[in-house]
């Protein structure tokens, strides 16, 4: 991979218009160590720490300067012992157990559903505020949806120090990158119906997805047959429908996600919303492609407006280079990509629009949501 | 490209559940080719025989058994001299010229439209009947727009030996895809509105596109910035928006080109539709997510039975094994794949659909569309 995830920094070609993360190295001097390694700040627990969500975690707290006091660094049993290096000092991974989360005041958790469900509620019994990225939680009522710039209300009151655990649910990757788009336009002219079709990328699947799909492009260059281990088809120079498992009425369980989270983070059960996953052979960015019928007229410029002006979002949307976004630009970037803005032609007056949306994954589709989110418990 | 095109063969997963085409070897007896090469059937010209399409007019003519009196091979004088074998035989590439059309009763054309342009009314001129795979003429009125499965009677009474000439335009290849799925679910319940985003091929930009996907993989997999000839951006591991020129309302020519086609091919200008058009990394088949509002009720399980029964149709569509149409699976094949058939819980009632499309975009998007239209011409 390390070719490849390489390349896609040396090689995107607007690289610098992104907003980049604070820039701070991840080398630190010991004295920056010894500062946020302070008396003050809270402690912290980060669950799967060796996944490809679970690395992102590292470094975005070092990239976004998180205070803390203290951090655990959680595994299963299999990578218990292993070394991780972090803000420069090499940390063993602890194998993750019910007393794993004793003093600790924040644990982002990314070890998947069923490790969530059991651990979970054992972290917020011990007074933990469990910032969870599987879907264990996120319709269960009581437990906040959350992307900080779209409904950060949903956890008014929760606090670090407020003398009790509590969980809160970081939606799925598509439904954050689509969201943060269509927020600010849904805010000025209310969204109806939103239909979504997705190009999502192999970082979805975790960190061995993406060795696949480099792994079987290499094959497939070479005119051998393709190694099938993560998913069961070709991946290289192809593409398919998302491989989560398909329920009665025909949607698969991605596609639901963003059809019941949508509602829930909009507080609007009337929201109609439809949706597409497809896996396209892309690294670590998603891109959709997302047509909206509004309540009230929104023309495109004021649209283009609106988004300028939205947090967390960049608009890049040049008709006369073709210049839009592309998953590679917004590769690890925190910003959300919008572009190819313009009103629907299949709509009457200026009640529709069409937008395509692009956003990293790992980056703002996971860690940075979970860690912006444990930011406001400060 | 040799070996990336047969990987596209041998490993795609259910290559033999797509109809193949008449299987007939491209080598063939001598006593054959005599046959082929009778007194009787049409005399035939390609143009642009070099390029991918016109290479693919050759094998389509070939696996159908076309009948022809004799086949004159046109290219650009760059071309003229070369050699290029058909059906067992050698044929000399001659430079295209207005007189190359002496005595042609079909010419298929596949060069470009400035080509088309100049060189389409000097055929019809001279009494040959064009089959233009250019956007030239799609949408001059009279100029029969022709999806043979879809709307054959808009180039009724035009015969070979009808003692004159003729133009008949080849659509878009992402509008035929599109078109052979939704037309027999529009002569059911009509179609209102359309919403679609395309997932298209390097084939689309032609072979020079596909070997430099090819190339940029090898780059990238190498971390060598990736060679950027065809396209002005890395296409290898990402996506981006169509390469088409973008008009002042903001929709790139390709997607245009499906609004303006469907209403002709179709004939209803009332039919609404928008489109985005994204070009993926896959060699030569395109896919479509096509979300379908209708006017009249139509449930899933009577639409699957109507495209199953569909010419020119593959339904590929097990929930259960989560197995749908993949561009790799269609590649070089003639049947248009369509799966993830279900109801659009976004819509009320039965009124609405959402699909998923693969075609071969070389094949039925474009050179077997093109010689289906000529074997009408008999």
């Amino acid at each position: 991979m390390a070719a490849l995830s390489q390349s896609h920094h040396l090689h995107s070609n607007c690289f610098s218009r992104l907003p980049t993360p604070k820039s701070k190295p991840l080398r630190l001097s010991s004295t920056r160590v010894r500062m946020s390694l302070q008396e003050t700040g809270p402690s912290l627990a980060v669950v799967g720490v060796t996944g490809a969500v679970g690395q992102e975690f590292l470094s975005v707290l070092s990239d976004r300067d998180f205070p803390f006091r203290s951090i655990k660094l959680l595994a299963s049993k299999r990578s218990a012992g292993k070394s991780v290096s972090f803000q420069n000092h090499s940390f063993t991974v602890e194998e993750l157990t019910a007393d794993s989360f004793n003093g600790i005041d924040i644990a982002l958790f990314s070890a998947g559903g069923s490790i969530s469900k059991e651990f979970g509620p054992i972290a917020v019994e011990k007074g933990a505020i469990v910032v969870d990225n599987s879907s264990a939680f996120r319709m269960v009522e009581g437990v906040p949806l959350v992307i900080p710039e779209v409904n950060p209300d949903a956890m008014e009151g929760i606090k670090v120090g407020m003398g009790r655990g509590a969980l809160i649910a970081n939606p799925n990757c598509s439904t954050i990158i689509c969201l943060m788009a269509a927020t600010p336009l849904h805010r000025h002219a209310k969204v109806k119906r939103m239909v979504v079709s997705t190009y999502q990328a192999a970082s979805g699947a975790g960190a061995a997805a993406m060795h696949e799909l480099e792994l079987q492009t290499r094959e497939v260059l070479e005119g051998k047959p393709p190694t099938c281990n993560i998913f069961k088809q070709q991946y290289a120079f192809n593409l398919f429908s998302h491989n989560a498992p398909v329920l009665e009425n025909g949607y698969n369980e991605e596609e639901m996600k963003m059809v019941k989270e949508t509602r829930k983070i909009w507080n609007d059960m009337d929201v109609k919303v439809t949706a597409t996953c497809i896996r396209v052979p892309v690294m670590r960015a998603h891109a959709e492609s997302v047509n909206l019928q509004f309540e009230k007229p929104l023309d495109e410029d004021t649209a283009r407006e609106i988004l300028k002006n939205a947090p967390g979002i960049v608009v890049i949307d040049d008709r006369s280079s073709n210049h839009f976004p592309t998953p590679l630009e917004v590769s690890n970037k925190d910003g959300v990509a919008v572009g190819r803005i313009r009103r629907d032609l299949s709509q009457d007056g200026n009640h529709g629009l069409d937008i395509f949306v692009c956003g990293d994954q790992v980056r703002k589709g996971a860690a940075l949501n979970a860690v912006q989110i444990a930011e406001m418990l400060l």
